[in-house]
């Protein structure tokens, strides 16, 4: 058992604690990789016969152009990204955006002064797609899975039956685009699963008996900013004797006990990208029974690590992790799927589940999530992040270790 | 002046340097408060005639569930809550937030197993609305300025064809629900704006000149979650000689430089409510001109506070401001506006600008936003946040310092 001492006066680390500086990768991508996505994506765009896709949601706008701001935050404004057929991709935008657009690789970046309920940017935003070369009289919007439209659903109406091109739903076009990684974004990720992953190692060593869920997840959050982390939108956690009923809230006051694991996830964030993978410890010690659903759970992740080769289905990898899980007894999982994309979102296409049917290529960043509800209320689940690559796939997480790390 | 000592060393703040502890506020609401809510919203929903609202963003299904996650992050699943024109809320969710969402006042709690893409969850919120007594023939959606629907538009739009009354746009129902703040939402908001107001005061005695404006913010967030913040989903910063371009990105990796003004701003949280404040300072010394506007939006800030009484207008408040910022010589403004509200979100309805009209009433929870560029590509900025109280207005941050804090 990998455990850490228990150090109750030791309330955050010190920095001469921190290991050796991970190498950064640089951030930002060069014009040229915008160029190289455009090209793609406007191949893709012919064969789903879109003339333009317009875009509005931050992890769309930052792929194409590589604007990056936490004004997300503030709906009040929309922001629109068109990217054409031919040519290059154009900002239309609130005045208050464009200083720093001005300093990504987009050239021809069109303004008005927001907020003005009235036209907030639907005129001119009209007015730029109409102007562009018309080949297949289709808009793609991005009106399906997995995506919002981050601006008023009655402006995107007033736009949609005012304009002379359909709009169609571009969201299956921008999935395909942004599903397969380039190298640049793939190191993004890598950093920062290496950055969580050194955290969670590091967090028995912070906690003790006692401490509450929230106490927990504030030491990691500040751990994982230390470490060079931007930012931390997800890290929920929960405690409970042997497993846990759920994995996607708290933390609460809940204050940990002998007997308890203690599940912890998070999408922290380093230039726009995300990690996405939990970690389980054991609180002093847990019982037999949920150090069997464990090892079972390590296997299981073993085999989804397997499976997830290029040519291989979701559904595949699926079934590689849900026949482990079967055979250890789960009476269920509310998750509903075991393992997902992830990039510039949290969760992205496609699912490990039957149906999804998705064929895996090279260079997908997956998730791989088996877990399981072994009795009422008790769940466990365990995740890793991957990249998949010509020989089969790579862990971008360092493994979690197999047996359970104990907090005294 | 008021200068921290250079502290090259000083990384970060020990843990002796934090002040007493502030008394934090009850987390989450009482059942009471949930219903006293409803009985509101219901009131209001009746003067817009609408026989329930159906929300999907997090801001909108916390304010009438007290539902909290960070799972928000991952836009897989849509969540809805319908609130009915009588009667409590009924939440219709993905299994996966069953167990959370039974802690909450909510009763009626009916899931799908999701992600499902063929029907997540459409024609259970369809049965579940088309359950509700008919009365008026129109059902709220977030379809309108400063919301943005949180599921497939496509989806969305099944649904409205597909549904026997209309769907109309809810958001000014919601907006005049939201815009008036509970006393406890009140004092959420207080205590997220002082925990700010501490760290922005010793952010001089962290951070010296030639340091960049990255490690000045994460510094900023580390320290801000050490005071009890919970989240810091909006920290932008940039520097620049005399003042900066733009507010509302960066950081970047400038390094501050005698002469510069430093801008940060935060949106940081408690139990889901933030604050949204900025601090400017000084690195070194700047010009007599900087000052000199400095001076002018502290002044103006006190004029925008003084204005915002109930009866008012946010046109009003506008008024009060721009005489002084026009005064001093501003050449322009990117940001639109000089001021909003805010709560569950970062900015909320209304908007201190000319022909935002909105009548200023107790209780209601605003910034005071007074900015000026006054040199091409040299804008301060300066923000407060407010409670409106019967006899005026009380701050809820510490009032920014006179005189720009320096930086050395």
């Amino acid at each position: 058992m990998r455990a850490g001492p228990a150090r109750a006066n030791t309330r955050y680390p010190k920095e001469t604690e921190l290991p050796e500086q991970l190498k950064s990768p640089q951030r930002g991508f060069t014009p040229a990789e915008f160029e190289r996505r455009v090209a793609r994506a406007q191949k893709i765009m012919r064969d789903h016969r879109l003339d333009a896709l317009f875009v509005t949601a931050p992890p769309n706008i930052r792929y194409f152009t590589g604007f990056d701001s936490q004004f997300w935050e503030s709906p009040t404004r929309p922001w629109f990204v068109v990217v054409p057929l031919e040519g290059a991709p154009i900002a239309v935008i609130p005045e208050i955006g464009a200083p720093e657009m001005a300093l990504t690789w987009v050239k021809d970046i069109r303004t008005w002064p927001a907020p003005f309920p009235e036209d907030d940017g639907i005129s001119l935003l009209k007015s730029t797609i109409e102007a562009l070369p018309r080949r297949f009289g289709r808009i793609g919007a991005e009106m399906g899975r997995e995506m919002a439209l981050r601006m008023p659903v009655s402006d995107f109406l007033k736009l949609r039956d005012g304009l002379g091109s359909s709009i169609e739903d571009g969201s299956p076009c921008l999935w395909q685009i942004r599903m397969v990684k380039t190298e640049a974004e793939i190191a993004h990720i890598h950093y920062i699963c290496q950055i969580a992953s050194d955290a969670y190692e590091a967090l028995p060593s912070q906690i003790s008996v006692g401490e509450s869920e929230r106490e927990a997840v504030r030491k990691l959050r500040i751990d994982i900013a230390r470490r060079g982390a931007d930012a931390t939108p997800f890290m929920p956690a929960i405690s409970g004797l042997g497993g846990v009923p759920q994995i996607v809230c708290g933390p609460h006051d809940r204050q940990l006990e002998t007997g308890d694991i203690l599940f912890i996830d998070t999408g922290s964030t380093f230039d726009g990208y995300f990690c996405d993978f939990d970690r389980n410890y054991a609180i002093g010690k847990v019982s037999s029974e949920a150090e069997r659903v464990h090892e079972a759970l390590w296997l299981a992740t073993e085999a989804g690590i397997a499976a997830a080769v290029p040519g291989a289905t979701t559904d595949d990898v699926f079934r590689a992790m849900s026949r482990i899980i079967e055979d250890a007894g789960a009476i269920g999982n509310n998750v509903g799927r075991l393992g997902h994309g992830l990039g510039l979102q949290l969760t992205e296409p496609p699912s490990h589940r039957i149906g999804d049917g998705t064929v895996i290529v090279e260079n997908m960043v997956l998730t791989i999530e088996p877990g399981m509800e072994y009795a009422p209320g008790k769940m466990i689940v365990h995740e890793e992040n991957i990249v998949v690559t010509r020989d089969g796939s790579r862990l971008l997480t360092k493994r979690a270790p197999r047996e359970l790390p104990i907090i005294r």
